[in-house]
């Protein structure tokens, strides 16, 4: 409650249109010889397709997005809004990092609001042209997977108004496949997107086309891969609740999606530029968060997805994982919080990219005594301080997948791993 | 005149000196089968000795300058101003452009202005060092061309007044040649220039002198260019109206500027290091805007350059670019922006760089539908959100000036090339 | 004392908990032909091993630390502080510097302080995590050195207070040794610290271990170092006065460091994983600022090493640096500043990475007249702009250390070297 207050206070101190705002993590992980080890919410082999597992003691980057916004809002009502996003991630714990930089611009676009002209379903929509991510992406915080997330160079309209309870948002996102200096190494993808909100229902349709994609060449000439798809749909059912599922307080959200063709990577839409025509992908995610007791709250999460015919035909990539945090107040600047997380994966990627069969599972517990300045039971208030330990576990079968992945690794094989570390994360 | 008002408020508000300052432009463009085209005000053959055309949907890249600045005033008077500027140019779409990224620091310098103790002429005066953009640079922006830009490293004084019609600038610009990681592959060129401003007249003399410029080595220690100029001298005469040409209201700027030796890059002043001794090369700039009425609006530009013996002993770089910008107000909120841009080139580039002699002609239509927040008439106000439609032309003859540039690439011929698109354009 | 209240001003009017702070220097250097010179503040043999010497008149780069940072302070009296620092450094003079920029994120971390559970010692202490500089570094500021350099990636409590006079911090930081790209390349640095201070007492005590460092390969697979340490302890003792060392008005530091195996970099502790596990160093370093009369005021330094056993058995790397720095007031814009630098350097290499046993002296003398807005007596205040020129010269012998070093280059070699040039350098 302090917290909210002193963002309001915030808000309204703000001058000459110039917010900053910002997400970063940092922190240390080492195995329990005190060296390096693996993590990463995508380590395992469901990784490749999406399947991520707990982020919580299993991420020792230092990953900082920075956000720089112009705003303004005229005497006529209309609103102006600048905003640039530089990122960058880093694994590397040093503190001149110039030979490994990723610093890149992920987001530069303009928003106009509320033009005094705009009538009808158009009054208060919003214009926007411009890289970004759009703005109705949502994400399971816990494994650090987006449900969806739309991205990419367009424009569009958000929040044309039918009625009180119906509005939609169109927007066209471009995206490339291939390397984007080499010209006849380059496709462009166009995204049409419609999103659609009645309540707590959201209805998401999009159709994209990416030309001469099954065509495109490497840098030496080569075709990349002829047997990709050219165009493709995605579609997702949202339901977004303000209770736990309608049983306690709370908040949850459940979404169902479907992709087809280049629309079969159902998260990233349009940006994988392998997929085949006949790809076919489902994905079921859902989380809630809701306090068990004064002292105990509670975040279930479940993210499934079936993906067959994907880059190879016949090919089958199936996982699920179920996550579990739970926050134990102990004061309120210091709090347990525990991390269970399981995922079954069967993939059968039939000799793609040199990838094996591979069908198990792999489980997570992670134990993180945690200091915040308040509002210690709120799974969504930052900043953190977090020491941790993880204990990690894992089939057999699944070290057998790739021989540049994760699992399996010289002295990271099946049998039990333990990590230790300490991270700060922040948004704002 | 509502956003005029805005902007007044909000620089008094701003506190602690800092200050967020940018421009930025992102968007889509294709072809008519919605595939990837070429665009850019440089495209043409003339594009490569400055011959810049129309911007207006012609640009697709995602360009963005993030400016933070620092400012004090102290109670003797005495004010200080530090500024660093991070850009980056991309044209992939994409979210994540850590491979292709060019972040980089363009700007970074200090001003001292008003020192108590400068009397007589450096009253008022302000002194600079660091990396800068020199301060009197001026463009016109319909063609993404500056007149002159005056940049690099070094130090001087803006506004020594010597009476109250005339002040003068000082200032010493270094740049390099070559590759500066290997040092007998760099060359360093310092350009010397006195900028004098007389009411609307401005003349402009720069000397410079790269030593051992015709002595550098590539990388593998071969002579990169025997007959490069060790010197060069430039000069600029022009003219600030705060009317169309004396003949009506709005604004009008027109230059004509002159180059010798390395001075022959009139527009980026001592920035090409490959040009030779006997490098001559004219330019004339010149554009103006005015209200045609109360709805519609005009900005006609011109920008022609000569320039012979530049790089080889009789070579010849002649072109011409007309330029007419409209505006066509429909709302507060809405206008039809147009653009025709004419050019006529003549190359004869005697062999250099693989390149061919052509001649001929190239030409652009635009037709773009524009949203802005207000100030509709006014060419220079942001943001802007566009959709456009433009047409392009040439001569079958200019498809064969070199084998790597757009015109005459493959699906990119003479014969009439349409493109489509939506992008955001801001300043502030 | 003007800037000072301006100063104080602003952190009041700064709102919405954001700061910008930075440092930043840019200008340009010549040799007495106008050309491209040598410079940098380890530019003479013993500076590979930190045998820093003076950096007034010396220093040509455009290097810049630019710091965005997000503060609140809560209703309950915690406060938290996000810190991120995106730093550059570029020896070219050009605005555009991409292909060399070497942009990157130095510091990202959280602070939280003042939380209300903390009781006893740890009242009003302060938790951090991230990537960062440690807090309690400090450095000679003429030469361009940190005395110690603590950074890296963890986590800590600052002012963890036992009694009135004696506070300590304790830490934890990672660094890699080796290319992290690379997971066989890479080895994890562990450094745990303590802090201690009692009054103007330091002591600093720091372990750190490098699991199989010794046995770390390069990206062929080969071993990197077989007699590379994998453990360090470093130590130092401080002196920190608030007067020239009790003798008059001003302030002066005082440390003297020791090092064993892989803490043999006493400055940069933990940096350096090609340190053998006999490797011994030691290190003093002090340096005062007092007024000598109304208009001159005087800066000693001194830092002296003596390095044995560091990279090979036998080897002996000694080496002390005398840098004097004076400013004579004439306004209060503008100074005349004096540096005067002597080093002796004897260094063994015994054959290490083609070096050279040399020994002898260096000597550097700058004039620099310099303009600043007010405060021209304070070594510490800025932004400064200078104008320089420097003499240096050396024994004919440095010349031989090594074939890649400045001295004994091409065109730089002992027998006396002009340089000329002029720079910003400004910190908020």
């Amino acid at each position: 409650m302090a917290r909210r207050t002193t963002q309001l206070e915030e808000k309204a101190e703000r001058p000459g249109g110039f917010e900053f705002h910002g997400y970063a993590r940092s922190g240390v992980i080492m195995n329990d010889s005190a060296a390096s080890t693996k993590s990463g919410a995508y380590m395992t082999p469901a990784g490749e397709t999406g399947g991520a597992i707990g982020r919580l003691g299993n991420q020792a980057d230092t990953y900082v997005e920075m956000n720089l916004e112009h705003k303004q809002t005229l005497d006529n009502g209309a609103t102006t809004r600048f905003k640039v996003m530089v990122a960058d991630g880093q694994t590397t714990y040093n503190d001149w990092t110039a030979s490994s930089s990723d610093l890149n611009l992920r987001q530069a676009f303009v928003e106009l609001g509320n033009l005094p002209t705009f009538e009808g379903p158009f009054k208060g929509s919003t214009l926007w042209a411009g890289k970004r991510f759009d703005r109705d992406n949502f994400d399971i915080h816990w494994i650090d997977s987006d449900v969806v997330f739309l991205a990419g160079t367009g424009g569009g309209i958000y929040d044309v108004k039918w009625n009180d309870s119906l509005r939609s948002n169109f927007s066209l996102y471009g995206r490339n496949f291939g390397d984007i200096a080499d010209s006849s190494n380059s496709v462009q993808n166009y995204i049409v997107s419609m999103n659609n909100f009645a309540g707590p229902v959201q209805m998401m349709v999009s159709g994209m086309r990416a030309k001469d994609n099954d065509d495109r060449q490497d840098a030496n000439g080569n075709l990349v891969k002829g047997d990709a798809a050219n165009t493709g749909v995605h579609a997702l059912l949202g339901l977004h609740n303000e209770s736990f599922y309608g049983l306690r307080d709370g908040s949850s959200k459940t979404a169902l999606l479907y992709g087809h063709g280049l629309g079969a990577e159902v998260k990233g839409i349009g940006s994988d530029g392998a997929l085949r025509p006949g790809a076919n992908t489902w994905r079921f995610a859902s989380y809630g968060t809701t306090p068990l007791s004064d002292r105990w709250f509670i975040a279930p999460a479940v993210l499934a997805q079936s993906s067959k015919d994907r880059y190879v035909d016949g090919d089958s990539y199936q996982w699920a994982t179920l996550n579990l945090r739970l926050i134990q107040e102990v004061t309120q600047n210091f709090a347990l919080a525990w991390e269970g997380s399981y995922q079954y994966m069967d993939l059968q990627p039939e000799g793609y990219n040199d990838r094996h069969a591979v069908n198990g599972s792999f489980y997570k517990l992670t134990f993180a005594p945690t200091f915040k300045v308040g509002s210690i039971g709120d799974f969504f208030s930052r900043p953190e301080i977090r020491f941790y330990t993880s204990w990690m576990d894992w089939s057999k079968k699944l070290d057998n997948y790739a021989n540049d992945d994760a699992l399996g690794s010289n002295g990271f094989k099946s049998g039990g791993e333990w990590s230790f570390g300490m991270q700060m994360e922040t948004w704002f």
